[in-house]
């Protein structure tokens, strides 16, 4: 069953978002993935937007760099929730431009933003937010949580 | 029945916060609201942030100000999704300091971060969340955008 | 004739972008103003934007605050050139948002920027735009700039 | 016929600017390109930005980095509309320096900024100016950005 | 006899600049203040800059806001220093745009930049200049240095 | 006798905070060193907070980057002056996250800040709470600004 | 006994700098209060740094604003802890300069820098040094910190 | 004769530094160059500062990065005009501590601050103020003015 949704605005942007896919499928979570441009392809983004909760989608994730407008604009569209990845790119200013037009959005159209290049912790929310709802995918986010501890552990272990 | 819970570190932060609680109203989402600090209660903050999906929450809004750990520590202690809001307090710097101290969790623990002083945005997004598994929320989300979008077009006309 | 299209995402942004319009007036360009919003009348916004050449149009000015997405979205929908104006709403921090969301545009879609909160500036710019092909309107431009400097001058003479 | 000149303020701009003058060319659209410097020959800069008008320019594309002077000072002295790359170049702080000094121009001097180092923006937006009062041109602008789209589409096809 | 020529933008300079006159008045420095606009006036400022070595001036301080092209533009076109003062205008981002494009000027055209806002020291700055080769005003500064320490000394047994 | 106790959230961040252990080794102050992580082990972060002063310890040094928690909830957690090292990671935005998490601890819990990376200043600072109480480590840092100064003025007359 | 020194460059800064003060008298530390300037008294600083351990002080806590030199010049001159407070003067800009000239100091010379305005946490800051081998102050601090707690408690039951 | 003092505070600086030595010796003054550390030789700053313009020299040009506080010292113990040059050092965080804590100094002493790394136009600066009162230094540099011009004029014709 897929119910997350991720889009990127430029197959260049593949190699960060990627990460999230990767956290989805440890977490078995169906997803799928989308080249959707706000700029260039905005019919295709108004589409997609309009569509994703009508095609079983739960939660979609929007990565995109510079004046990133992907991730708003598809959660004006949209009753779902939005995760917003701001993309370092090459063309983004210490990527300050990706995270303020990502954080920024006015009231009343929210955009869960995550950490500059945090795919991966966008997978993880998009979890979260599934398992508020599912007790099995909840149990398997504490088991997560419990193996992030474990690794520390052994790490500090290591350390002495 | 209670499915969001607010918290924020100090009372200052409560005309921010409120806001998320008045829009959970709007949208007839049950929540409690809470004072509890990172820095000052560190323990109650434990506890609250532990025991919060055994007591049948499903989202955690959380807003702090300047140096602002209370999002973050507790998206570390419960598998449920934790919407930040970053607050520009009196011991802000512009509110750079809340927003990165809340955005730029590591790899493992995210954070939903919405826009400064956000709390509106934070309790539409918790509602999204709740949306993504319950169809009558969902459809609540939809009219609400619909609303949106009639008040801008009726104050579109009155320019005219 | 109508030759410049001003467009704001929210009836508060009226204050800064009416200098575009009485800008236009004093240059004796002919405009329409209208509110349009991004991200609470993205349809709204897909009709004004697609368009807007066929009625005549030349330029439009888009201005929004926050993450400011109206300006590059209209971009995206028109061949016509779209200036953007930063406008520091009281959702923004400082209107670096504004400014950012604005100006960096991917490669492929430009916006045209101004400074922030610069609207009079906007109606000068669209005027000297319509000047490149319009060598009544050159001449204007050519007369106001000349204003501009007795003004300095005058002030100048006052000051000793 | 040469309807766009393309200046900048050092040889070492060239790489950054070419873009400009490339898109230019794709689009069919007459260039010259010069090196003029505001701060070592300020009279070539003069005598430039004063005759353009009188030389059939319709658009000035000026790039600069650091204090970017040259965009600001060449719109002082002519009634065409000028664009302003921000360049990044070594002696710049991240580009803010450049960005800025481009941007915040004062009431009455416009110049419309594109994204730092966005010269291929430049390119585009000359030519929207250029196709406000020419239908061909303007028609030119809407196959490139249906091409733009088909790109997109033609990269998403091939990630799936 | 006048050494200091003191130039400002805009009569809404002037509050800030004056401070630069009284301090000249205090140190017994000749001076003459001017309002020269670098996009305004530009033929105008290409004359005072010119002209300034010739008619004795031994330092010139240029303030400016925004995007503060004057003291840059003044020091490309005289061999006498300047000093530039960024000038926190209404039009300013709170500063930064004033700063750094009179501060981040190209090798080979040095602007000697003082504070924002700091005309006061562009004063005791000009003052020094002037002292490095005159002996009755090199003294003049060691009294007023030494002025200010007897100040705080004051102020210092006030606070016991 | 173990005084200092210098933590870090993830190995990591080891060869940054290594300078720290290093110049207490040199000052002759022993210490431990742990991996604690604020986010993946809250818990043993509460224990070794809250035991330190039990165990002797006189002052703890906390490294960490990105929203970096871990030096502010151990302040939150112990008696105790905690140092924060503030550590330009790779997930961190130039630094300034990393800084303003740790620097902008709300009133009633300071931490002790030292430069991006500054563990080598972690460590004399250490030494320098150490000496405050004890005239022995007081004499060794005099002598080791001592050597500073030698190091320097060796340099210098290298130079001539 | 006085145990801790206060200095600040200006009266104007006594505002922000008497919080510190309070702050020790409710910790019952000795203290003293003093005005030295880095720019205006530099021997005055010189010999205040030079003499303070010998005089019984064993924290010493400097405030400042803009290019705030005097934490990090007394610093160099003594061997015992100190701590900075940037202090957001009128001359500052938004407090950066006066938190980046007190933090960033080089290897060999720490400040221990807290927030923005923080005097408060300056002289918990010195309590907690002096703690640190003070049974007795280190008690204080505890209860101190179990005080806050209890404010925050208040708060919460209040709330409800 | 040796008119002009070139300090920093480390040997790193220079590589930096040394363009501004280089330009001295173009433009025939005459200097001598030293390292002295404000934090770690603060007595031999005190030395060399105070009796500085009792050696003659007329001009000091002091570089330092992060924390910069030797140019603001230096200009605190000395009459002369004293020019800062912000030093993007390792330890700097991207060269905005290193300009704010030279450039942001309270009124009373200014110093005459250039940009980023920008020793070469230090150099030229220094010279300025030396042509001030010395006519056949003011004419090498309206010489070396010109020779800029050509440089560019010679690249402006090799691009056709």
């Amino acid at each position: 069953m897929i119910e997350v949704g991720i889009i990127m605005g430029s197959a260049s942007d593949l190699p960060v978002m990627q990460e999230a896919a990767d956290m989805l499928d440890e977490l078995k979570i169906g997803y799928e993935i989308n080249i959707v441009s706000a700029h260039r392809t905005p019919e295709l983004m108004f589409e997609y937007a309009k569509s994703a909760h009508t095609r079983g989608l739960k939660v979609i994730i929007a990565g995109a760099g510079g004046a990133a407008h992907l991730p708003g604009m598809t959660a004006s569209l949209t009753p779902l929730p939005v995760i917003g990845v701001p993309v370092k790119s090459s063309n983004s200013i210490d990527g300050w431009d990706s995270i303020l037009s990502i954080l920024q959005m006015p009231g009343g159209i929210p955009v869960a933003t995550v950490a500059l290049n945090g795919a991966k912790n966008a997978g993880i929310l998009a979890a979260k937010i599934i398992g508020a709802s599912n007790p099995e995918v909840l149990a398997r986010m504490s088991t997560y949580m419990e193996e992030l501890k474990e690794k520390v552990l052994k790490s500090a272990s290591e350390l002495k």
